[in-house]
């Protein structure tokens, strides 16, 4: 069994949490500047508190980085200053050239990770994916967990690579159908679109109306893994354009954060909010 | 009965051309400059041939323009040019201020009009969208043929928007995930990839193999529409970069257009041709 550091227990870091708690380790969180909802969730799950980064370094083999991408260098950067010389997993959605560069700042203790599904609440729900030498070592502490862990093959990078290509064409095409919906409604043309889409494109409006309502919430946190993807792109030679319009609609839905789930007509009116219209 | 020229019938034309015959209208066409793969097709379809622009207007009470949505403009100029005074038809794949321009050019004869779904050869697999103060007209020349018609309020314009919002997703989105497979590709995590959506998002590598196959050959000329597309976004200021990298995509697609359908390794194998490797 393990002492494992998770940064930070927010809604996907707390089932991580939950699995290596399940797995039996011991998981320790640092609570100073943290909300008290989280503060009551750790509680709840059994993490144990340790008040600040340096003594919680103190007592861990592993670190586990859960967090916005727009965060994950920094993160790194406060560990390893701290002389932390235990095993260093960044498992956010981050390219995979922000992923190399931690690895370069951590050294041959670095775990490269990507997480695909939803906090892992149900069993098959949630999969982490772990590249590089250490990989085996953080997919062993999952075991028999809700959490499936996989090694895939490749250098540091390759999980992360996995995870842009995931969330590219999840989050992309979601992003996508909602632009869709709002050069609709500025056209004046939504009623007919919808009339179109029930003839040929069976199933659409209502996917756009069920992505409207899941992802409102979301939207604040995605707009930086769009940006990490647009990076990937580019680093490979393709058009990042697609990632980074979805970044800036995502941008546009922020104010959605602390409401209740958007409808579509909701979050049309907020993607068209302030700009300029078509006259 | 009327007369009618239709410019040019291409694959889409052809059809276009052949509901009109079938609804009893004569229906010229302009040979000059065509190639012998459509004069045969034109031929067996039963369209007068009229060998120059200027006879063929003089005998047309309507002018229906199909065709790569970059060269409409120009169409719609040469036949303007002629003095031509007959209802004009933009049946083509442009955004509403390309529409708009064309309707100052051509006056109160104009028409707006969008073709939704693949060339009309099977009972309710395709519809025209016609929108302005002659739409009606055009509507009623479609009356009981393959290709449905039907008129959508609004002014000029309202035809191509839906047009351009109906194409952004489904050519977009066809975009975006040949896009991701060239990444994954780039990246070496193709199979984890696959593998990944084979448990959580079934049925994506069967589409994106399909994708391929149906869209190598048609990609030359969607990249005029997505261009097209993106304009659409600037001017109803929403982000435009979906369908300028879309439109990237399809040009790099156009290697395609007179070859076998393209697998998917041979479409990402292009999509990744002569650009900067990740290194």
């Amino acid at each position: 069994m393990a002492n494992v550091l998770l940064l930070h227990p927010g809604k996907m870091g707390s089932s991580v949490a939950n699995a290596l708690i399940q797995a039996g380790h011991e998981v320790f969180w640092v609570s100073q500047g943290r909300s008290n909802q989280t503060r009551e969730r750790a509680e709840e799950l059994g993490l144990c508190d340790v008040t600040d980064l340096s003594s919680a370094l103190g007592k861990s083999e592993f670190v586990i980085s859960v967090c916005p991408p727009e965060y994950a260098g920094s993160l790194a950067e406060e560990v390893i200053e701290r002389g932390y010389e235990g095993t260093y997993v960044d498992a956010n959605a981050v390219s995979p050239a922000t992923s190399l560069a931690m690895g370069d700042l951590v050294g041959e203790n670095y775990v490269d990770g990507g997480i695909i599904g939803p906090p892992a609440w149900n069993v098959g729900s949630t999969r982490i994916y772990l590249s590089g030498p250490r990989a085996a070592n953080i997919a062993a502490l999952f075991e028999g967990t809700l959490l499936d862990s996989f090694v895939i093959e490749g250098e540091i990078g390759a999980a992360s690579a996995l995870k842009m290509c995931y969330a590219a064409y999840t989050k992309g095409s979601s992003a996508l159908l909602l632009g869709v919906r709002a050069l609709a409604e500025r056209m004046g043309v939504t009623d007919s679109l919808i009339s179109e889409w029930a003839i040929s494109q069976r199933g659409l409006e209502e996917r756009s109306r069920n992505t409207a309502y899941s992802t409102s919430q979301k939207a604040w946190r995605f707009a930086g893994e769009m940006r990490e993807i647009a990076a990937t792109y580019s680093a490979a030679g393709l058009p990042a354009g697609f990632h980074e319009a979805a970044a800036e609609l995502f941008e546009r839905m922020k104010g959605f954060k602390d409401r209740d789930p958007a409808t579509i007509d909701e979050l049309t009116a907020e993607l068209l909010r302030g700009k300029k219209s078509l006259d």
